[in-house]
């Protein structure tokens, strides 16, 4: 064979094997999400999760429930390991519903109310006060202890509804959430009303979590749901005597035992480097907790079946981790982060899934230039099945520590119209997930981790 | 001034109109997106249209109801000109909910049903018959009179899942619903049962229109929930002696006095062109009609209050037009190109919202391919808003008939993920439509129509 020919040979070849493997590629995603689209698999088991272990908080029966749970559907898939990376931790529960009641005049009306997390408790017999309605946490430096204390100090400050993006109104907001009781503290309030962190008006309250500074005294601190933050602003301004009975009831347990869940599918070349697929397991006491977060990690459990079906044999470890106290310490984030410390394997990306079952769009990027790059040119193909917002952005709560580790961080970005209608309250239910919507981010999530498994991230 | 300068002032006055241009343009839709998002009212306006007149198909006293709400919903935001188009048309009507028992051996169990459009009836007694379940109209003709005659027919082919977009295996699905009766009927089968057309299973019975071969006997035509044909088709198989009671009471009127609305915000410049933009106000009978079409109507009645409130004064005529009777004969979308027929005023383009009231994702466009480009530059600064999806595509069902005017066609693209368990059904309610992502979609037209006013279409 004359030079040239073999040359030639040698290229044409090489063009086949690219032409080829695009081609093995690209039906392979589109299996992918043939498969996903098909499969009642994961929305049966997400209702299993909620029916089963709604409300499983760190340190309750139903978070204990629900790693049993999510451990006995893992398993069913056979992956090559599965194991509880057992831990202890603080815990804190509502040990009877917070309540609230309305007095203004002789009228007296119940509150559409929830404990907010970390949240004091009353006597037992309730306290009652007046309210002063704030819009910031500022407010109250401004007005000082005169003006607040012994009183029931009001957060009322709507998320802003002009953000396209509701992840951003939600952080315009959350301070009243997380650190008003704490402040409200310091100037001598009696307990602390905020309004719930929701988009639009509803009649449910919203819980999450708060911070008290450290020596301040853990007042009571108490969601109520927009429809009524509404009505008490109202009649508040337009009464006297308006005055507020609530009545909590909380404690704080040092030493809990819990779990992460972890579940590995080796990889045939390189089984000591791992790529990470990762969700929480818990929910908040008042929340089936279908979207925030057992749609994720339905959609991971749901990423291993994908492959076992297909037979698709990764090169590096897909490892699954299911992560205990995401919304409370996140302890389990952190001692799996701990876990790697020790461990020392090299994670090529973590992948996590916490903005709900919702539409897909695209992939949240926290990591370097290059990385971002290569994870888009990955991913370009993906535009077709609508994930087309692929760039830097957030990775995800639970795999944030692996940050300083060096691991990139991905979070799959969904639509996030709907998600502060359920979001940390009993609206956030299975009825409210579309199985398709889900699946969709299932596919999303399976084909980037192929696509990063089969070509690496340059 | 020398020449030099004056041309130097020329140029950069040139650009500084056009920089100021773009300026005011991109503050413009800013604000068209931030009144939509905070506005309340077109989703109250939706409850309110979905709460009096659900049910409001063509003919019905409910469908009367629709005109009156609609008309005094737009008034209020007192257009140039807002007046009923009256016309004539033939409707259809259930007399009485349709029924139908399964009766297995000695067990006999109700069944999910609903009448689709244009079903003949039953005797008063019901009829009883076996069944013969199909998956395709071809397979009748292979079966023969034989197989059919006095039998119901069971048309049970689901929906294609692995179709990405929902309308896709809804077309792939619709011709058992549409053209099953007829056929069946000309085999001499004594009724259709046909699987709603719904993506997942579900209770809820969907119905939609069927079409009949004239001479053919109009047998009764009836929709079975997704649910209740997994149901049937199962027990069908494995045993015998099974049978089906149905009774179905409905009536054909030839002649029903109804209307179309039309109102117009006059254009300052060319108010004799007009850029039209509309949807439909009937729903299925035992439909609220929440996304199919209510929010369409509400979306085009909230353009015009944006215009208003953000004082946007239009070069051409928006003209609002709210069709009647899209689901059945389509008579109001007739009528109301007649009406264009003799008015011979030039339409710009006609927009339609009809994929319900969903995340939106583009704009369907079916216009000769210079439109479509010139459409696709002026929406280019949309997609900042999560509008990507524009280009060749499907402009509406109402609009269709202006195609032949000349007119370019433009639909509202929707996220069809969740429309098929919505669509013809009781679950077609408003708590089943997000505010925010309806008014994103009313963003997305108010944003369109006031670009191609302001710009043409090159």
């Amino acid at each position: 064979m004359k030079l040239r020919r073999k040359i030639f040979t040698v290229i044409s070849l090489s063009i086949t094997l690219v032409v080829s493997a695009q081609y093995i590629e690209k039906n392979t995603i589109t299996a992918i999400y043939q498969n996903a689209l098909t499969s009642y698999d994961a929305y049966n088991n997400l209702n299993e999760l909620c029916t089963k272990a709604s409300g499983r908080l760190v340190g309750s029966k139903e978070s204990e429930k629900a790693i049993q749970i999510l451990k006995t559907q893992i398993r069913r898939l056979t992956p090559d390991t599965c194991f509880l990376q057992n831990y202890v931790t603080a815990s804190w529960r509502c040990k009877s519903p917070c309540e609230a009641i309305l007095y203004n005049g002789s009228k007296k009306e119940s509150l559409q109310v929830v404990n907010l997390g970390l949240s004091g408790s009353t006597p037992d017999k309730g306290i009652t006060g007046e309210i002063v309605e704030v819009h910031s946490l500022n407010a109250l430096d401004s007005m000082g202890t005169n003006a607040v204390k012994g009183k029931i100090v009001f957060f009322n400050r709507p998320m802003d509804n002009t953000k396209l993006n509701t992840f951003e109104a939600y952080g315009g907001a959350v301070d009243q959430r997380s650190g008003g009781a704490s402040k409200a503290s310091q100037y001598g309030a009696a307990a602390v009303l905020v309004r719930s962190l929701s988009t639009d008006p509803n009649n449910f309250p919203h819980t999450g979590v708060s911070r008290y500074k450290e020596g301040v005294v853990k007042i009571p601190n108490i969601s109520i749901s927009t429809n009524d933050a509404n009505k008490l602003s109202l009649i508040n301004k337009q009464n006297r005597n308006v005055k507020i009975w609530i009545k909590s009831d909380t404690e704080t347990i040092d030493s809990t035992r819990t779990a992460n869940i972890i579940a590995e599918i080796k990889g045939g070349v390189h089984p000591e480097k791992v790529i990470l697929i990762g969700a929480h397991m818990d929910s908040w006491f008042n929340a089936p907790g279908a979207n925030d977060d057992g749609a994720g990690c339905e959609q991971m459990i749901d990423v291993f079946r994908i492959f076992k079906e297909l037979n698709i044999k990764p090169v590096n470890t897909i490892r699954l981790v299911l992560f205990m106290d995401e919304e409370m310490y996140q302890s389990g984030s952190k001692a799996y982060a701990e876990f790697v410390g020790k461990e020392k394997k090299e994670h090529i990306v973590s992948i996590e899934s916490d903005e709900g079952g919702l539409l897909p769009l695209g992939f949240g990027i926290d990591a370097n230039d290059s990385v971002i790059s290569s994870i888009q040119k990955l991913t370009a193909q993906l535009v077709d099945y609508g994930i087309y917002k692929t760039g830097k952005g957030f990775g995800g709560v639970d795999i944030a520590p692996l940050k300083q580790l060096g691991v990139p961080l991905i979070g799959l970005t969904t639509n996030s119209q709907r998600y502060f209608e359920y979001h940390h309250s009993a609206n956030d239910t299975v009825a409210n997930v579309s199985r398709r919507e889900m699946q969709l981010g299932t596919a999303a999530i399976a084909s980037l981790v192929y696509l990063i498994d089969k070509n690496g991230i340059k």
